[in-house]
């Protein structure tokens, strides 16, 4: 039972997180705007050639709802919050609200022939570069400070979870030079890496509560 | 009291959802920009020219609404997520952040006497269909996993639950191509079809705790 | 104890309230758009012509501040939500939701010499009557079902507070006709309910527990 | 434990509060609208010279956060809430909810090299000042009305706590002036003050608990 008390602050910071996740999440649909029509084009054309920002939404979501995931995963094997884990959580936060901007980016730009798309690919893939960074120094810092955690946790599965979180900035840290490649193939990398996620141990991680760990590596 | 008592999971993703539920509803509103009136228009001429934005206004909010109740009414029968229910929800929350553009698409182009309505008009419904069968797929994961479920849950309960739940995306899907002949009738459908969810057992089923459900079915 | 247990469907209606409410206060904001200078136009100038958008802003957040004092008062007074009382929330959440256009509205236009400052006040006014009026229906449910509430609350006391919301209709409502008198002596009225109702009982309900009621009636 | 418990309406409003800040912290990306590039302009350029909006959202995402804890940090000292209370928080949130409209004038005009970029820093100083007065009024309060807060808390805490709150309004105060001799400079102070706060002991209020505040009070 005292195993899974949070401390007040774990829980209030963990009610403004999802607060902030959900509001970012629900701002993506404002990158659609007003549709104004061209003279005789077609609305069926119009929405048609919105692909990109059904992908870019799409995309976007995906990434913020894992994010959630992600970040539960961490809350729930965290007992108290020093003001590292605090600031670093905030600046988590300053990276989500922020999704929405490059979202509306890379759905205005990815159709550009030209180096716009390659910058705009780049922006989303390095703001998601530095979100991931974010979550690597709390992990790091969680590695560092396991008397921050729940008893059960022990510092193998911490040390697990930094190489974890560790994919997502090396991933998107490498498409920021591959957007000068090919916009289209970080595309796919963006949804091969939320597919991984969503597969992988840190959604299992939020499914299964940290006391019948013991089960959950057996069956891996 | 066991029975009640859901997981962490569960109520944390209660939590996420009510937050995208209320964001996207208040969002609505963001479909009325600023009024700039054409040279000697009034404002009160004006703001009756928006009577479809204020209808489209009311028919989402009421929408958005129903799907609250249908998702309380769906958790409240959850003991435990797993991963297929945890992604299930994620889709959902994405297409109801999403109603917010249809919306206004809806409002903007209703009136135009040509494809463009049509188009409109089915795009609305598409989206609502999407919404409605991810509904489906969530009651049929219940179906085939009861143990999901809190004890008082019967299968067939659940059975009847993904029947009505089925209403949705059935009867939308129809206005998809309804809309090709009259926009209008379709709009006088999705008022219809909030009224029958409005006076439906899925309301009632929020208002009955799961324990007195013997009582509820007596009375119907 | 039992007497302040109210039903999870009560606990979760005012989780969705709260968050709309809070949601349609923070969005009022946007009325502010980017600020476009004319030429040789000062920013200074700009700002300060821009005092209706203030007014406007301190004044519709007074009144969503009041709404959520009552609407709070009156959900600890409830015990069990059912359908009508569903419904008739989502209605208040459907009016609060839609204030910050008619705000941007008001501010907008208020400053015109002819009959659309008086439009926009009209509208603005004819959006808190109708929300005055669901206040109005909730209560006048409650007084006709009392078993909805907890047990301390009497019948007088339900009729007394139906009294009270029945204020803001009846002021808002005549508000609606001198409009086309005198806006500027609405916004005073705006100013003078909004104190009103702050000094008012409402405000006292939600600071006192229903158990110290009698307290209370002592010291009035 | 009686200690720890707060009142139902300190609940509620932490939960309004949080609500709004969350909100408010999440709309500033909206200051980042639709890109438009001039002809033959690249994104890289345009995005380049954002940076006065990508400092400005920083800025007010740090000052916003640490509203957040500071606010917890009070709230956690308060037992129960009278009507003053209720109506300085409404206040606060108010100007809390209002930030992201000076933030994003802050960005439009510093650059401008004239009086305008004075006056789009001082109206931000101006915003902030205010709401550090709020928070000062609402600590005076408390001083005033010790028995308002948990037992723990002794007058000379409070006392303390006014005066780093007053630290707040006189820098942010002293801005107003220094805007119109030199709006970088003004940066540097709105960044220093967050550092301030951030180290500084209202953020390890939040951390430590009230009851062992004994043993924090001997580590200063």
């Amino acid at each position: 039972m005292s195993l899974r008390s949070p401390s007040l602050t774990t829980r209030r910071l963990e009610t403004l997180s999802d607060g902030v996740i959900a509001i970012a999440a629900t701002l993506l649909v404002l990158q659609f705007g007003r549709v104004h029509l061209r003279n005789d084009e077609g609305l069926f054309h119009a929405l048609r050639d919105l692909w990109p920002s059904y992908m870019a939404y799409v995309v976007s979501f995906a990434v913020i709802g894992l994010i959630w995931v992600a970040h539960h995963t961490m809350f729930e094997r965290i007992s108290t919050v020093d003001r590292p884990l605090l600031f670093l959580n905030l600046a988590l936060l300053l990276g989500v609200a922020f999704i929405p901007w490059p979202t509306s980016l890379l759905a205005d730009f990815i159709r550009d022939d030209n180096f716009n798309a390659s910058v705009a690919t780049a922006f989303y893939s390095f703001t998601m570069t530095l979100i991931g960074l974010v979550f690597v120094a709390m992990w790091a810092h969680l590695v560092r400070h396991p008397e921050r955690t729940i008893e059960s946790v022990t510092r193998v599965q911490l040390r697990r979870s930094l190489r974890l979180a560790s994919v997502s900035p090396i991933v998107y840290g490498a498409t920021i030079g591959l957007a000068f490649l090919s916009p289209y193939l970080c595309l796919v990398i963006y949804v091969l890496l939320a597919v991984y996620f969503a597969r992988g141990p840190s959604a299992r991680g939020l499914l299964t509560t940290p006391e019948n760990k013991a089960e959950t590596d057996d069956d891996r």
